[in-house]
């Protein structure tokens, strides 16, 4: 079973709804049997590289309020966050582009699978959320990248290029075509869509649906009847 | 779409349920994309060749009944027969063997798909149900299967030898392993069963049904949230 995330490095919901698969994931039981592939989605494609604006600036910018107001929008979302255990520093965040970070994440799947890809995608979430770095920079994506398991040298030629650029776009591109207008975003084997960072409970009834479409039982009888049917015993009317 | 059907030559519910199955198609907005293939299952594999017994008398035995019982309950298949446009000749038809009635079956989805596979079928529930003839002599078997298509030196080969016998042993094994005791025993895309002459109605939910589950949406929401989720318009809380 493949399930592909489409999410931003600096979208709160994401890293709260991945902490959410994550439980969901432990109580299922096939989980061994799953894996999962981050695909990129940018919050905010125009935004800058150096880090100069905090967050909550540009939010209460983006939605007219004082500093005071988009505070309490993110005290809010903090608290949610350390419900799944995440400490979140959103009074410190910068407000920075993530294309380069999307890239890195594409390179770990490229060079170790979903595995390393995994360890990637957490560490820049932490990197970015827990101690508020800016995943824009070049010099802090490569740090939490090698410290993640990718090769420094890998990752340099990487962020001096504009490897995988395409990659990233043509991971929105799918988005749209699902009709995604926010992540997080999940896509269980192709066909089940979950928008949002729902509850644990709710992405267990996800991963059970999709594991039963997917191992179906031999076969499952419309209707049987008790005449209309000869056998060796003759042909009841 | 393909749907196999495990059906005898001599099974009276079986010629019945191909008309249902026929009219559910007919009104069938893919029909055709739908493939139709007959299967073998022999409601007595010990019955003789030799059409020497009224199918009447041996159901009159298997039952502990007069003739005229049998008789009563043949008038009821036939008047269900009737309502499918079959004139069914219950009084006439011999006991038999289908063994190389399925050979032949066989051999027509071999040589012409199941197209010619169909018209041999057909051919052959029609002369033993309809025209009463005895299904299992070879001279019969020839000149229906020759009239619905067939090759007429293919056919004598066919019948000089085993060829095929395994195949009909294979298909009675696979109903088995399906858990069908009894025909007609329909399976659509492997994957949906149907047990018995069901009628029109029932038939074509299923196939309904199996078409949709072949041909599903390109994402089926489970949830959608309203909060939870970062766009570029900013992550509501």
């Amino acid at each position: 079973m493949r399930i592909e995330i489409w999410s931003d490095v600096v979208c709160p919901w994401c890293y709260i709804g991945k902490r959410r698969l994550e439980t969901a994931l432990a109580d299922f039981e096939h989980a061994d049997e799953v894996e999962v592939v981050w695909r990129s989605f940018q919050l905010d494609p125009g935004a800058p590289r150096d880090g100069g604006e905090l967050a909550i600036d540009s939010i209460a910018r983006k939605y007219g309020q004082s500093r005071e107001g988009a505070r309490q929008m993110m005290d809010q979302v903090e608290a949610v966050a350390a419900e799944e255990g995440l400490v979140y520093r959103l009074g410190e965040t910068p407000h920075v582009n993530t294309v380069d970070a999307h890239r890195v994440i594409h390179l770990a799947l490229a060079e170790g699978g979903p595995a390393l890809q995994g360890a990637v995608k957490e560490a820049l979430l932490a990197a970015y959320f827990t101690h508020a770095r800016n995943v824009a920079d070049h010099e802090v994506l490569r740090e939490v990248a090698v410290g993640a398991g990718l090769d420094a040298e890998r990752v340099s030629a990487l962020l001096a290029s504009d490897e995988l650029t395409a990659e990233v776009w043509a991971d929105m591109e799918q988005a749209q075509r699902y009709g995604a207008t926010g992540v997080p975003f999940f896509v269980v084997d192709g066909r089940y869509g979950v928008s949002g960072a729902q509850p644990a409970d709710s992405l267990a009834q996800v991963l059970d649906r999709a594991w039963q479409e997917a191992h179906p039982a031999p076969l499952v009888m419309q209707s049987d009847a008790a005449n209309g049917v000869c056998g060796p015993d003759g042909c009841p009317v």
